[in-house]
C-alpha cells in the first residue's frame, strides 16, 4: 500500500525536527517526562492576509509563529520545552514551500533551542492557516498582575518598529535598508531577558497589539493608572526618522513583542545588569500610579496626547 | 478605554470554561504545577468545508474537535489535564456562534473532566478553522509500535459508521434515525477503555483515517503484516443495513475514533475484562502475521478483498 502524500511529507520535512517526546511523529501524541518546574504552555495562530502578507516566505511565516509564541513564554519568565504545529494550506501547495516551512523551524529551533512535539496537517479552501501550541518551563513565573503604585514602566528593545514596517510593506514610511519591514516580520523574543527578570519585575507581558493596549492590560490586572512620557520611549534610528507624525502609530500599533514590566524604582539597578547580561536594551518609560486603570501618555510639557486607539484588535480593526 | 471586541468575547464565552492553570486567560500562558506521570499531548486541527460541512452547528464542531483530540490521549491510554483551542472565523461570526461553540466545549469538559488553558483567536477572510492541542498524562503510555506476530488485532465499537453518516448527510445512504450521521458527527472517544488497556495491549492507536489505513500504521511500526477477517469487523445495525455493497467504504473511511489495538492471544480475557470495565464493547478481527507490512482483508470463504483505497488523507482524496 503506498503510503499517502501526507505521510510521505511529514517524514520528509517535519520529522527531521522531532525531539526525543515526539516519537519520530508516528504516534497518537507526544510523550514528555519529567518536566523541570512547572509547565507553562501558550497558543498562537496566524492567517495568510491577516497576520502575513500573501507570499510572504513560508520560512519567514514558520519563524514568525514560533517567535511570537516564544516571546509569550518570555513574557513569562519560562524557558522553552518543545512546540506542536497545525497546518491548513492550499491543496496544491508546493513541496518547495513545506521545504521553505521546515528550514525556518530548524533554524530557529537550533537558535532557541526546543523541538517539534507533533501537531496535524490539513488541506483547506482558505488562505494558510497556522497554530502553534508552546511548551515551557520555569520555576517561578512573571505575571501580569503584581505591579504597585509608583512602580517603573520599563520596555525592552525599541517600540513601533513593526507597525511602521507594516507602513513600510505599502511604501507609506521609508525604509531604506529593510529594518522596519524585518522588524514586522521576524520578531525577537526576549526569552533571556525574562528568566532573568523573574524575582526582579512585580508584573510583565510582552507588547503584541501595542504598548498602550497591552499596558492598559497590565494596569487593569493591577488595579492602577499608567502616565508614560512619549519621548522615553525608545525609538530605532529608523522610527525615529519617520519623524513625530508616526508617534500615535508607534504607541499604538502591534507585532514588537518586546517586554513591558513594572519594577519597584528601587530595582532599577537590577533591572540594567539583567538587561545588560540578557545583552537587551531596556529603557524606563513612566510609572504605575493609583489611579483608575487607564494609561495617560504625555509629551515633553507634560500634555496628555490624544490617542485614537489603544492599540490592535482582529476583530476590532475594521469597525468604526 | 474601551475594551476591544476581542477581549470581551473572551471574558464572556471562554474565560468560564478556564481551569485553575489557565490563569483567568488573561495572562501570556498558563502555568501548570506537577505532572502526574508523563506528560501527553497531541494537537489536531478542523476545516470547515473539509473536516464539517458549512453551517455545522457550533457546538458540534466545537465537540468534534474536542473528542478527536480526546481521542488522541485515550489512544495512548492518558488521561485528560486540559486543552488550548485557536480559533480563526470570519469576522462577522454572530455572538450566538462563539455562544454556541463554548456551550459546546461546557458540555464535554463536565463529561471528560478538563479544562481550557489557553488560546487564541482571529479573523479570517476564509473558512473557519479551529485548532486544539490536548494535555493529558500517564504513568505507563500505549504505543502504535510494539505488536507481534500472532498477536491479535482487536477493536472497540462499531467500524465505518461516520463514514456511512457522510453519505447519509448527502442522502446516498439510508440513516432513518440520525444515527450515522450522528457518529459522523460526534465521536466518542475511548479513554477508560484505553487507561485499561495499558499493561494489555502491545500495541494501539485510534482510527481516525480509515481501519486499513490505520492498521497499517501498525504494521509498519511493528515490522508485521496484518490479515483481517472482513466477517469480523464490528458493523451498527444502520451500517448492517446499508448492505455488503458498503463493505469497503466501511474498511477504508476515517472518522470512527475507535482504538484498534494488539494482544497476545492468551490476554484476549484481560482484553475482555478491560471492555467489560469500561462499558466498551471490543471484537477480535484478526491477527498480526511475521510478513511484510501489508494489511490484507479476507471474506468468509478466504478470498482477499480488493481495497482500491487505504483509507483518507486530506492531501490525497482529490488526487487520481
Amino acid at each position: 500500500m503506498e503510503l499517502p502524500l501526507e505521510f510521505k511529507r511529514i517524514a520528509r520535512h517535519f520529522a527531521p525536527l522531532a525531539g526525543a517526546g515526539a516519537l519520530g511523529l508516528a504516534d497518537d501524541a507526544a510523550v514528555l517526562g519529567a518536566i523541570p518546574g512547572q509547565l507553562v504552555v501558550s497558543a498562537d495562530a496566524m492567517v495568510e492576509g491577516v497576520h502575513f502578507p500573501s507570499g510572504e516566505a513560508a520560512a519567514l511565516i514558520a519563524q514568525k509563529l514560533l517567535r511570537t509564541n516564544l516571546s509569550d513564554l518570555a513574557a513569562m519568565g519560562a524557558s522553552p520545552l518543545g512546540y506542536l504545529l497545525t497546518l491548513a494550506v492550499p491543496r496544491r501547495t508546493e513541496e518547495a514551500w513545506f521545504a521553505g516551512f521546515a528550514a525556518g523551524l530548524a533554524a530557529d529551533q537550533a537558535r532557541f533551542g526546543l523541538k517539534l512535539l507533533g501537531g496535524d496537517s490539513t488541506s483547506t479552501p482558505g488562505p494558510v492557516t497556522v497554530s502553534l501550541t508552546i511548551l515551557g518551563s520555569a520555576y517561578a513565573v512573571l505575571r501580569r498582575a503584581g505591579a504597585r503604585a509608583g512602580d517603573d514602566i520599563w520596555v525592552s528593545g525599541t517600540i513601533g518598529d513593526a507597525a511602521l514596517g507594516l507602513l513600510a510593506l505599502g511604501g507609506e514610511v521609508a525604509d531604506p535598508d529593510g529594518f522596519l519591514r524585518q522588524r514586522y516580520r521576524l520578531p525577537e523574543p526576549r526569552l533571556e531577558l525574562g528568566r532573568r527578570l523573574v524575582g526582579i519585575a512585580h508584573a510583565a507581558m510582552d507588547v503584541s497589539d501595542g504598548l498602550v493596549q497591552d499596558l492598559g492590560h497590565l494596569c487593569r490586572a493591577g488595579g492602577l493608572g499608567a502616565e508614560v512620557e512619549a519621548a522615553a520611549v525608545p525609538a530605532s534610528a529608523t522610527a525615529h526618522a519617520a519623524g513625530p507624525g508616526q508617534l500615535v502609530r508607534r504607541l499604538t500599533g502591534g507585532d514588537d513583542y518586546e517586554l513591558l514590566f513594572a519594577a519597584a524604582p528601587g530595582a532599577a539597578s537590577a533591572v540594567r545588569a539583567a538587561a545588560a547580561a540578557a545583552d537587551t536594551p531596556v529603557m524606563r518609560i513612566g510609572s504605575f500610579r493609583a489611579a483608575p486603570a487607564c494609561v495617560t501618555v504625555r509629551d515633553e510639557q507634560g500634555a496628555e496626547i490624544a490617542l485614537t486607539r489603544g492599540g490592535w484588535s482582529h476583530f476590532d480593526a475594521a469597525e468604526p
